[in-house]
């Protein structure tokens, strides 16, 4: 269940991945937010290096911001299921809980693949999964399907 | 079996790791290579975030350098084996093989863990592992004790 702050940042999440589709970019978007204030850190979208993922971008500039390397008290919200490298580094900061739309039975590596989690004898955040599921699913769609055409 | 400019390349990686180790950083590097020549592209150790391991920024760099999202004919050497996070990083390049010092039974991800290459649906390199492992365990070892006291 979401609570009314979650369904904000969910949303603000959605319209940046919107904003990054209509530049033709992969709509992938993500915020770190401090979780006692609600204060927003970071916001990022994938870049075009296929290492500049939206999850690695916006953990960057949040240890920046803050300078620190741990983001306890932080929760961190995405549009996908992080693939196994940004899973990784979601682990590496110590969020407190990752909040993630559709889940990616392909390349996501925290419910499906590698699931770190799992693996990890690092400090693993909450996940809370399929946050406006079939939004945000059809969103990677409508951009696959454009790549295609 | 490392052939004799396999074995110069983990030799440099040894000594930026020390070059690192003496700097009380973390004594982890890597190179990447254009396997056709032998040029090294781009080297890189530990950064001081968490997220700034060595195989991501060589990899940056490498992407940067050459203007590309792919390394098909490049290969990288690191001093230990790569945690999921660069695991994962490496795949995503299409880097066409992974040399590495020592396994990182706690920490790694290639063929301790999530075993991330094993999952992946990435393209994933050819892996030579236990390069130099003594040596490259050592220095780590130096490492660890040397925060300890």
């Amino acid at each position: 269940m979401l609570n009314e702050n979650s369904i904000h940042l969910m949303n603000r999440v959605i319209k940046l991945s919107k904003d990054n589709l209509n530049n033709n970019k992969v709509p992938i978007a993500a915020i770190v937010v401090d979780s006692s204030t609600n204060e927003i850190i970071s916001e990022a979208t994938n870049g075009d290096s296929v290492l500049d993922h939206a999850e690695i971008l916006v953990l960057k500039k949040a240890l920046d911001k803050l300078s620190t390397n741990r983001l306890y008290e932080c929760d961190i919200y995405v549009t996908i299921e992080p693939c196994p490298m940004c899973a990784t580094a979601i682990a590496k900061t110590h969020i407190r809980r990752l909040y993630f739309g559709a889940e990616d039975k392909k390349g996501g590596g925290v419910i499906n693949g590698p699931k770190i989690f799992s693996h990890s004898n690092l400090k693993v955040p909450e996940v809370i999964s399929h946050c406006f599921a079939e939004e945000t699913s059809n969103l990677l769609k409508k951009f696959f399907e454009s790549k295609r055409n």
